[in-house]
């Protein structure tokens, strides 16, 4: 990972073999980002994408492995979690997304993180299970 | 629907049984929002996806119900008309994508709106019968 | 084309049978952008996906013509290169994505672009094959 700072944003560049989403909380651990929105393109060769049935409360997830193309990464940076969902593409240009548990870069990834200032700590939601922005 | 706003940009939780669309309405009228990008991410478990024929100029929208993660939700507000794109994942990770019409949040939704200046009002294009920006 | 700047960004509104990436490097060179971050949504009749296998270093593209809407484009503006991913969705709503390599406007095509300063160039990464940001 490199990145460069410029005032309230942050241009990331992960790297072959990283998980993005270590990466990332490495690069909240640096720059103690309480609030961030984050988007991103990149290629990864594994991710873990993740599903939550509200109406039943239960969260299921798979991981996919293969050559893929990241169309979107869109997601935020809170001190207490960092919340990110996924678009892959296959070598067909099929799509598969969902909630991102975990990216293995394989060529590069780009990201850009904007830096707010009101912290984006959760609660949960008793209604449904999640932990939403405590805003 | 609660929100905070901090200089030009106002983050936003959305709700459970809240239409995505009505909401970001009513926080345009709240804040007068002439010229608002937006990103989001969330859960729905309604969706209306909407198909626009250039050629023909046929416009056509199928309602879906279950459980989705939204993977991307982009767009923008003018005065006179909110325009999001939104791309949708189901329980096998298959995507769904077109324009938004309509999506009722089930889990949580996520949106950063980064406000500009011009007002962003809209003019029909012969051409194509859309509406499109007035710049 | 017609774009609109307010300090660090510019709207963009790419119009019918324009390809959205040399508009885009026009606008570049209008506005010697050297770092921009990009979003977008829009409406095109012919797209050309790739797909990098990293591990095989192998480069594929394929084109599509047909009446698809645009739900993510995003991607960033370098003086050297500029580098978006694209999904969209036919009249099923199905989706189809990857690089971007073209992408002709057919309704209309919304872009807002974030100014940045450190100049995105790039540099080959032996280990891919790829050019990265060179940050």
């Amino acid at each position: 990972m490199d990145h460069v700072r410029e005032g309230d944003r942050i241009v990331v560049r992960l790297d072959p073999g990283e998980e993005a989403l270590d990466s990332l909380g490495e690069l909240r651990d640096e720059y103690d980002i309480e609030n961030g929105f984050l988007t991103g393109i990149g290629a990864v060769d594994r991710v873990t994408l993740g599903h939550y049935d509200t109406e039943a409360q239960e969260y299921s997830e798979e991981e996919f492995t293969g050559q893929f193309e990241v169309t979107s990464f869109l997601g935020n940076v809170g001190p207490d979690k960092i919340h990110t969902h996924i678009q892959v593409a296959d070598d067909s240009f099929q799509s598969l997304g969902g909630h991102c548990s975990g990216a293995r870069v394989s060529g590069t990834f780009e990201v850009i993180v904007t830096l707010g200032e009101t912290p984006l700590t959760h609660h949960l939601d008793d209604r449904t299970g999640l932990d939403v922005f405590d805003i």
